[in-house]
């Protein structure tokens, strides 16, 4: 167990009128006891109360044995996997990991009728929110491979290529850089491809004159590096460019913005601020950005709806857009830390308009 | 909707007395509606009574566009995901599917109380165990290209290799002949590393009198193929001939144990029999195999402890295999479709001892 991690963790819930928690995302039980599994259809489950009880539950085949003041108790196939939690809980509020598989819920709550169960995640990914020096130190080191992906991306573009093509260029660097796993949905778009936020690649040919963008995205040591570059293909219009410099100084302007004490809705605000003011307001169709650490996408939400205050420690996307159907698209995203007096930006690749 | 899969579950509902449930993996709502979202941490759910209501709800972003004859309501980020849902259910049991995520199913009990949750995936993945014609098409498709999946890895074996070289080998030959998606985690293990079934591939380098394990899956439009063969580099031990021998007998003898009418585990039985006589049982340490489909582990189960019925259209795996601790491991799978008086193999690749 982290202890420093589990009091910031046991705080939030007396916070939040939660005696006790079950912690099941396997993110988030790493987080605790430093260790990683993926139960898929198991359940793996850390019991925690405000008494000081800590209880690992998991399937023998997970091989568990986690740090002492930690019991544990496992389970077979054979077992009914929530009977030794169900004999554990108290009765009252029991607070419910959002993603557990209902099977699981609904089985303890069979076992336990005296039960409340509500959803339970916030104590733990508010602590999450807030990265200690280890992660910190992570998470530089994961964008700083990043950083060296997408330049070798950019530099993989030639004449003929498919966007498919240059998403397993990515995964091949990942994956000789010693990524966590093997990289899937990088997404390299063309042209009026890029216009779709979402776009997965496939087998469009780049042709001159085309947008080329990059979002790329992958753990290291568990940490989630998470950027995005978009160049033009041997030529640039009079628009791409006038976009590109909207996009790039949105991009500038929400981090120039960021400070400890601030809502997050402010920066979504400040990157609006600039696209709508150049006329393509109607063109940014998504929130500014999504907290990104153990999981690529995890707390905070940065949107026009984020009343969460900043402070420093918390890690996540600057990734302003403009998507003109049709025509072609431009993102630029960057990871940032916030520090005492603003904020490091984790990614340092060229944001400079580029000609490949 | 597809009509006769949806008459199946509705008859799967009454006969476990479910009037209602509430359908929401990714393959299980593709399998009705020939809708492939993957909804993350949004909300998907297809609506099912056996009054013949339909209702598929999902968010806005997903693009639903069902059939005629279901209903669609959609919701936003930021309206409450399961209130559509709370005002469409009847009091009573409501059949929830296994992997729902906690968060929708506490909000729904929170709106309404007079619902009783049960887990109620049987009655889709009853169904789905059951292959129509144009899933079995796309099986046989699917395990053709990873019979030549098989052979381009092991053609790939060489003087130096390292295991995950050759998983990126598989991979990219899945990617070139449009795999849906990147594959990850392709098992490949040398040698010791073999005796773990489930070793994932490392820089481990080949060495001589290695015996090299693939075992390989991914989907092909949305159907997943899964086959495992093991080759020796160079020289075969008197061990390892006789280890390699007694799997792929066993492997043979529970093929020719399949027919409609058996229990599952009968098969199981007839592989465990030839590995236990040949003094290896306690190196069996999995069972035999599972079900393969729109997911690559689904119904049914093929253990020793498994009653289902064998029945006709059962698309399952068969994968005896024999792990010596520190020496190596031998696995060989195919996945088989049962017949009126049989089955019939899937995989055609060889499974004579090969040295390469």
């Amino acid at each position: 167990m982290n202890e420093s991690r589990i009091e910031r963790v046991l705080e939030n819930m007396q916070k939040s009128g939660l005696e006790q928690i079950v912690v099941t995302s396997t993110s988030s039980v790493y987080y605790l006891t430093g260790i990683w599994v993926e139960p898929l259809e198991r359940m793996l489950a850390l019991y925690l109360n405000t008494q000081g009880e800590r209880i690992l539950f998991g399937n023998y085949l997970f091989g568990l044995s986690p740090q002492p003041g930690t019991r544990l108790v496992q389970h077979s196939d054979s077992d009914n996997p929530v009977r030794d939690l169900a004999q554990a809980v108290r009765p009252g509020k029991l607070g419910i990991d959002k993603m557990w598989p209902s099977k699981f819920l609904i089985g303890l709550t069979q076992l336990r009728a005296d039960v409340i169960p509500v959803i339970g995640s916030a104590p733990v990914d508010d602590a999450r929110m807030l990265k200690d020096a280890q992660e910190i130190a992570a998470m530089r080191y994961s964008s700083q491979l990043n950083d060296l992906a997408v330049e070798a991306a950019i530099a993989s573009i030639h004449e003929g290529a498919a966007e498919n093509e240059l998403a397993a260029k990515v995964e091949e660097f990942y994956r000789v850089h010693g990524a966590d796993h093997s990289s899937e949905g990088q997404l390299v778009c063309f042209g009026a491809n890029g216009a779709d936020p979402h776009h997965s690649p496939n087998a469009t040919i780049l042709r001159q004159g085309d947008s080329v963008t990059f979002d790329i995205f992958i753990p290291f040591n568990r940490y989630w590096c998470d950027m995005t570059r978009t160049v033009f293909f041997k030529t640039v219009s009079d628009e791409q460019r006038r976009v590109y410099e909207t996009v790039k100084e949105a991009n500038l302007s929400a981090i120039a913005a960021v400070r400890p004490g601030l809502p997050l809705r402010d920066f979504d605000k400040a990157a609006r601020k600039v696209i709508e003011d150049a006329g393509y307001g109607s063109y940014f169709t998504h929130r500014l950005g999504h907290g990104a650490g153990l999981d690529c996408h995890e707390m905070p939400d940065v949107s026009s709806a984020s009343d969460v205050i900043a402070a420093p420690g918390m890690v996540f996307s600057i990734e302003p857009g403009v998507y003109l159907p049709g025509k072609f698209g431009v993102r630029i995203e960057d990871l940032v830390l916030v520090t005492e007096d603003g904020c490091e930006v984790l990614n340092k690749a060229s944001k400079d308009l580029r000609i490949v």
